[in-house]
């Protein structure tokens, strides 16, 4: 049997002493081991991956006696997580996450998609996942939000992920999904947040475009980023080139960034993730 | 005996055919040839290298009847062009430049450094290299900007290079350099402009910084850029460290966007380069 | 309208000035323009792509009376070309092609997959895809051979697409398909030529891993490579690590490469390729 | 004062819970920690970084008491270590140590360079570090490896760096060194063993180069790989092309390499390296 030991509380000397102690104390056998202080916020992390039969609860009791007060611990066997995907009308990082999801390694279970249009309907369905077509027009923006959180609510659901969902989520919205919406944003942030980062790109003249794949906050465009990767570009590229070009760096950026969620491997520090891998 | 043609005209139908005629009607070889339409300015960018023994003067004169009005011509051999290195403090830009010209290809030869600071005098000095030091204390910007110019004015120079030289150039300085001043600036523009974006990438939380070679206008970090590059880092990597892994990627950068405007392969349209590579 | 031109021919002078100045003699307007010479071979390869109305057969023959003899000319409309998958157990090539034929921006109509394993049915009956299933046991390497012939042989198709099919295909088969069978091999060929690549990487210690799409020729994994990608790993990635890593850089590298010969965008020149993009 | 813990031993249960308890007891607070075992030699590393006054020797003791029998442990504050370089006639890669050791963050101090030609003395003698001419003409290689080892046996070195040293050393001198030599290939390794990789290559028609550090054994360009690094080329790169195209991923490659081992981040298990960064 595998677990995962996460643990989070205030920095102090001799935490991975009295953490490793206690595994080995319970005759479990660490097969990797993380872990990060923030210095800046003296916040201590650890992810520590173990196999040997042992009594779960009797560990967490002596982690618990040992760690400062306010530790967060979480001990949990592998397991797959539930997810609903929203996107508007391109297919390739929905495409990806699906296949993935029935053909690949992949921790996530997707139990719905969500679109504000029906374009998508016909790659869901091929998938056998539910589809729910939410128009945004005639509704103000309230009104279909709250008709996707009625949506969410059907489900039980683990994090919410935009795979190009284009429409920008109100504080409201983001604020009953914290750290549990994840994004991904066509540009290598924080260059070109907003709307058309590919048109802003191209008239930039940059040599580089690239994709950000992030926590959702309050702010736009600017929450913890968990992944990021770039591609060449030259002054051959239009715009609509960058975007074609972008699509795969997309694809592959959400689609990793959610597996290192998935699998517990992102903690969130301030602004800044810290990933154990 | 090798020459380059470079030609910028609006863009018309048959220029390429008129212009590799006339090479070919004087008798020479093409070697290699690149073109390129921005199609927002319909200017067409066009470099060509032959060989053969011909009448430059002639073939000049041909390719002006045949071009529209006001095209811009340069017929060339390759020759090494004249630099002036601007610095501060670190070393491994300006070292790499250094190197570069007195045991590499490059198509530069240095005429002096001018730094505001005395640090970098050692290593110049290594290289027989005159060595300008101008401190900007107790003196204005406009008399230390002068300075500056008094002494590039000693020299014959086609290209300032700013070899990390920490200091904002006014529009006033700028206006006297059009096109001929090259900077590396240590973030992925339009990442990261101003100040300490290594800092500012940190706070960011970015899986990803980069550097960004850029011809400079008055516009601080916002002129033509000419060649990028990134590298990955991570959590565990505070800004020094970020700083610090940067330098090989600032000195890369720098060097190869160099290299290519020495070489003429570096066209400007709006705020946008052509590179012919 | 939009045509493209392919032209390869022995190398000559004028060839340029000959080619442009037909294409401007009959109105039209070159877009874009590639050409390259192997100096190796004195080959000439160019590619135009250029817009207006025109009589093709009269270009077509204006070309071939300025040309060199046995110049080889193909002018044509963009179309997408039809083609066949072969494919084993694994998906993730498989369905990134099924996803771009579908619902992105790709050049070729999938017409139908053969596989030696049931596996991937489900995958491509979700696509409304003819699923061939050719088991390879019990018949001899020949008979089998002879057997996927006859299905490809049912179809018009261009080019064959290995996506991970796990089988060696014989000179007797190859040779049915000069340089219309691509494959992927997974490494940066030409590292870890034959079976278990990323076994072989790991037990060499390799900190780059990479997947090579190129055509099939008689020599195994010898081919003309079209596109190479890699991505990093380290001490920490197993070879099963490696494997998952890779599948990313397998499928964009393929898809990638089919995408270029499909677009007409590859020529072949000895045993390398020139790539026109 | 900060302080580097290095722990190679066979595996056992417990192992990072009595190093951490160890140096928890002893006062100090661990830093940075990476661990690693090497599941198929059953092999245990670790490197702690840690602060605070404590006595090295008895921390030592108290290591010794707790670990497996055979375990190895350093010690350390953090020093420079000498170095001798040697090289043939290119520039790049011992220029970039030069200026490192000099201007930059660099590990180690160079003691000398021995090369088999005068060409470098210039670069080197500018930089004040004693140039050792032994050509290798009218000896035979026995005696002219003979002559490199009185010379190296002149200064205490504690690493040989082959920086473009085009010369292959027999296993009679490298066994002389084990662990002790690293060189930079000019191919991404395994491929394009041996002479000219470039030319080889260019002859493969690859789409990506490389170079590789590694640890020189006593068969050619095949010990332990410490780091490696690509760049793209393409048709249009003739073998000169990829040699230039590839000296900046060289010098880049083998002093990040070196710095690594420099720092005593790099452990070798078996044919490969274990690097904690």
């Amino acid at each position: 049997m595998t677990y995962s030991l996460l643990v989070e509380c205030n920095d102090a000397t001799g935490l991975i002493a009295k953490i490793t102690t206690a595994l080995f104390e319970n005759k479990v056998n660490i097969v990797s081991n993380w872990e990060f202080v923030d210095q800046d916020r003296q916040r201590f992390y650890m992810r520590a991956d173990f196999e040997g039969a042992c009594d779960i609860e009797k560990l967490q009791e002596n982690l618990i006696e040992k760690l400062p007060d306010g530790a967060w611990i979480c001990l949990k066997e592998p397991c797959k997580k539930n997810i609903i995907i929203l996107a508007t009308k391109e297919a390739h990082c929905l495409g990806d996450l699906l296949l993935r999801s029935k053909f690949g390694d992949f921790n996530g279970a997707i139990q719905a998609v969500i679109s504000n249009h029906e374009t998508l309907r016909p790659l869901v369905e091929k998938f056998c996942i539910p589809f729910h077509y939410l128009p945004h027009q005639e509704v103000d923006r309230e009104t279909h939000e709250k008709q996707i959180v009625d949506v969410i609510q059907q489900y039980s659901v683990e994090y919410l992920v935009l795979a190009k969902y284009m429409r920008i989520l109100t504080p409201q919205f983001v604020s009953q999904f914290p750290n549990q919406i994840i994004n991904i944003h066509h540009s290598f942030l924080p260059a070109f947040i907003g709307a058309n980062p590919y048109k802003q790109a191209y008239q930039r003249g940059v040599k580089i475009i690239g994709a950000t794949a992030h926590f959702v906050t309050d702010d736009l465009d600017e929450g913890p980023i968990i992944a990021q990767n770039t591609i060449r570009v030259d002054h051959s590229h239009g715009f609509h080139d960058m975007a074609h070009a972008g699509q795969d760096v997309e694809k592959i950026t959400l689609s990793k960034a959610l597996q290192l969620v998935l699998e517990d491997r992102v903690f969130i520090t301030g602004n800044r993730t810290i990933i154990f891998e």
